[in-house]
């Protein structure tokens, strides 16, 4: 590789910045504005939802974007704070004993979030982006629904103004809001449920209107994006018009305005150790997130994602995060398809979007001295609320009952347990399952399509067959699990047929041979050969014959063969028998 | 099933009882008193081993193996107590913190047959019996050789008189006795050594000096078996003579003669709750010891094990071991090749065996007064060294490192942690290591081979090819574990093609496809089509198709096809391109 193609291997912000057209501009600094406006207000929610100040959403949503956007490979990506993440940090830090408003604890939120980066720049180094493959998609969005679960559930103290008690469960803490719902603080009840009613009710209507109305895409984008900014304005005027925290409406209150000082002040060894797992755990998720969504819109524009380019990009950014005072951030699903959604080409629109929201950080921080914190609550309910996937565990459903299963025990798992427990449950049914199926192998007797080479299912097909000769095809790799089960069905088969000379196991489907099942094969072939069959194999792939050679089976086999293919052994062994005849 | 087939199935006894030949039964009577001859101290060294009496062993030689030849499908299979299974007894009972002597302990020996019968019954119920496969034999003769090493360590107290420093792991004990071996107890040391090696040379040689003497396999057979009887007798004799437990020499002592009284005073709820762990474990490896043994054996005659029915033969035993007053029971490896070796046709012989050793629990008890207990850890220690299987390890380190790598796992697992993280550990790593491969599948470019219509990997095989069309056959299973990297794989395929038309997946190695697997291919579909590319199908295995009628992706396919084979693919895609050309 020259050096300049590895070098644009390591920045691909040159794939873009090089070849970048004049066309591209316009879409690209509307589709940043339209981000920056929903940006500002779910970078404030999502930090609060972490148990953090709201200018450490803000600060998240400024150095790590751009730093994904030398590094990363997705063009429409937007990297920045992301609900779930928001939610693994608030869960992390009030596991090791902190409490929102410790000083200790937005010390910690950094710690994390550089660690998070440093996990995924190891994962990048010691190419571990496979990892995340086994995470299937039913655990996956088994465990996004269940974490949008969470979160609202974590929204329901803003939203009504009810203190939630001291440790408890989501569903009890669930259980807690419905009984107590009529000791709600009205006012805050009010705004918030409005707020959500607007949100949900005028989001997509106004784009449609303003579509059929012959507006641009972008432009009707725009308007209902802008739908929060306005719900927002409208509370924060009013809280201010009325004096309602005089009320005891909580408001977001004094902001610092300013640019994040940079600093190292985070760093601390011995709490370093006590947050690792948390750390990976956001690390994966975080990882996932971005990949999929990136995966999602390259596809539709036919560029590519390279997994490994996306850890180091993932993993600056985080580092970023820390060093600028942000929390951890990731590839979010929501401000991603905005961002596209509003045209943007190439990452200059998060630049656009990155300056908008460092202008809002450095100017405009008292506007939200007013906002009420029930709305931002609101804003972060409706946001997460897609995550939800019903339809998904339907389709799901509908196609396995045991992926369903996998989504479902992810999903109990974290409402009722925790997130972490929730994962691993999860992917343990996953496992589980998968290697149920596979210990329970399909095993069909095949026969010859008539006047053709292809061999099929007798059960499936009309085909030909052989008294003295039996060809079954087995449709699994064979190991461990799965090879007594064979053995007893084979052997039972053979069993069956006294007129049986020939038995030829075809191997097209058999992509793996374990050494347990080398030697229960062994052992068939005593078994048979004293029950007066012989053993074949046919059709047996490179790979695995290869192995074998390393093994006694071949040699215990004979006079047993291995065929290249059904037709040669039945050419061969047909003809081999009425000989004998 | 008519009533009488029915009883049948479950009373196999029945199998050769009613068809029983005079022939056999001179081979039954031989083979019944030369297994007694080794089940006779076997037993009481094992129940020694497990910390209980030595009338505990005698009396789990009774009743247990009469249930078995009743209930059991296996005819040369011996029941009774055995080395593994001792030493997971006193692991458990050590576990929850007794001390041998104690009566509470043999309570708790008993109350762990008990639970261990029951779990094995409800195993039988439940069909359980397909759970066993999940040890593959990497796995499990990585935990036999562990055990054996971890029972060797527990016999040096007994053949050297040095009495075991409380609560160290094996490795620290192992330690400790080399370095304290100079202060070992002569006369113990002297006995247990000689013992051993008199043990292992004459054990052999004089077998085939006698057959090459022409004596009858039985006869010679009887000779090598009464080895240890003579080793015994004298060892007892000179102690005896000798005086020597004046001068230390730890004997076995008073055992009380008579059959075991009948009873249930064992029951205790409370403390079944501790043991179940300990009792589920014995279960498992018990019933999987016991099957694997008798099926080794019931090849070589043609006989068919019923696994269910070795459940319930085996529970069957252990609740008659625990009424009877012995320690958990288990179809031994050594104790039935020494029965099946010594000419054993039918369950006759263990019945004969029963007898022999019910007399001697009977009358002969005082005859084992002198038995020095060193003589008993050297029976022990030449009993389970066969366990340790090198070679096993060796072929398999051969065949495959991954394998291999389960084994040790396991062994070091077992040897330096505990029994448990041991099996677990192995299981962990059989299992990881079968994911990780199935999740980077091996995908080959396929072509015609000239003059058939077979089709083979273009690497390997000389094959005509096309440019508008490739044919990629996957060799795996598709799920949530490797579709992103046959993904990706394709897509890049693809992206090297220009000419490339028509992509053909064929999947006739593919014997499952999860519901991840769908999502991605569905989307995979889409990329390639705006790439200019069409995605077919060809081979798809009926289940596999009967699977995706029910998904969205054979409709997102169109254009695309599903082939029956992958000539039907060539012959239509390749005249669509020349019409089109």
């Amino acid at each position: 590789m020259t050096v300049s193609s590895r070098v644009r291997r390591l920045l691909p912000v040159t794939d873009w910045l090089l070849n970048y057209r004049r066309a591209y501009l316009a879409d690209d600094v509307t589709a940043g504005l339209i981000t920056a406006i929903l940006l500002i207000p779910q970078g404030m929610a999502y930090a609060m939802l972490a148990g953090l100040p709201p200018e450490v959403g803000l600060y998240a949503s400024i150095l790590p974007p751009i730093v994904y956007a030398l590094l990363g490979t997705s063009r429409p990506l937007s990297v920045g704070p992301v609900s779930v993440a928001a939610l693994l940090v608030a869960n992390a830090l009030s596991n090791v004993g902190f409490t929102p408003g410790d000083p200790q604890y937005l010390n910690d939120a950094l710690l994390l979030a550089a660690m998070t980066g440093g996990i995924l720049l190891l994962m990048a180094v010691l190419k571990l982006g496979v990892l995340v493959n086994f995470l299937g998609h039913p655990v996956l969005s088994g465990f996004t629904s269940g974490a949008a679960v969470l979160i609202i559930i974590s929204q329901l103290p803003q939203l009504t103004g009810i203190p939630l008690p001291e440790s408890v469960s989501s569903i009890e803490a669930l259980a807690f809001f419905m009984l107590e719902l009529g000791q709600a603080h009205a006012p805050t009840l009010v705004f918030g449920v409005l707020s959500v009613a607007v949100l949900l009710t005028l989001k997509t209507p106004i784009g449609f209107t303003l579509r059929r109305l012959g507006a641009s895409a972008g432009a009707a984008e725009l308007a209902s994006r802008t739908v929060p900014l306005i719900t927002l304005t409208i509370a924060t005027f009013s809280a201010w018009a009325f004096e309602l925290p005089a009320l005891g409406l909580a408001v977001v209150g004094h902001i610092p305005a300013g640019m994040p000082n940079l600093g190292l002040g985070f760093l601390d060894a011995e709490r370093a150790i006590d947050l690792l797992p948390a750390a990976i755990l956001i690390a994966l998720i975080g990882y996932v997130e971005s990949v999929s969504v990136a995966k999602v819109l390259a596809y539709r524009r036919r560029q590519r994602i390279r997994n490994n380019q996306e850890l180091i990009a993932l993993g600056g950014a985080n580092i970023a995060a820390a060093v600028s005072g942000g929390m951890p951030v990731a590839g979010g699903f929501s401000r991603s398809m905005v961002n596209y959604a509003a045209g943007a080409r190439t990452q200059l629109a998060t630049l656009v979007a990155v300056v908008v929201v460092a202008l809002a950080a450095m100017f405009f921080t008292p506007l939200f001295y007013y906002l009420p914190q029930t709305v931002l609550a609101a804003i972060i309910v409706v946001a997460v609320m897609p995550l939800i996937d019903w339809r998904g565990l339907k389709r799901t459903w509908r196609y396995d009952k045991a992926d369903a299963a996998a989504f479902l025990a992810t999903f109990f798992g974290v409402l009722v347990v925790d997130i972490e427990t929730g994962l691993i449950l999860g992917v343990m049914v996953a496992v589980g399952t998968f290697l149920w199926r596979s210990s329970r192998p399909h095993v069909a007797e095949v026969g010859r399509l008539p006047g053709t080479e292809q061999f099929r299912n007798v059960c499936r097909h009309e085909t030909q067959t052989w008294p003295n000769l039996l060809l079954l095809r087995v449709d699994r790799s064979l190991f461990f699990a799965n090879i007594s089960h064979v053995e007893d069905l084979v052997a039972e088969t053979a069993a069956e047929r006294p007129e049986l000379q020939h038995l030829v196991l075809i191997c097209s489907a058999v992509n793996a041979i374990d050494h347990s099942a080398v030697e229960s094969l062994e052992q068939l072939v005593e078994s048979l050969r004293e029950a007066g069959v012989t053993l074949h194999l046919a059709e047996v792939k490179g790979p695995v014959l290869d192995r074998l050679q390393r093994s006694h089976l071949l040699a215990r086999l004979r006079p047993g063969r291995v065929f290249l293919s059904a037709e040669d052994a039945v050419n061969t062994l047909d003809r081999a028998a009425d000989d004998s005849s």
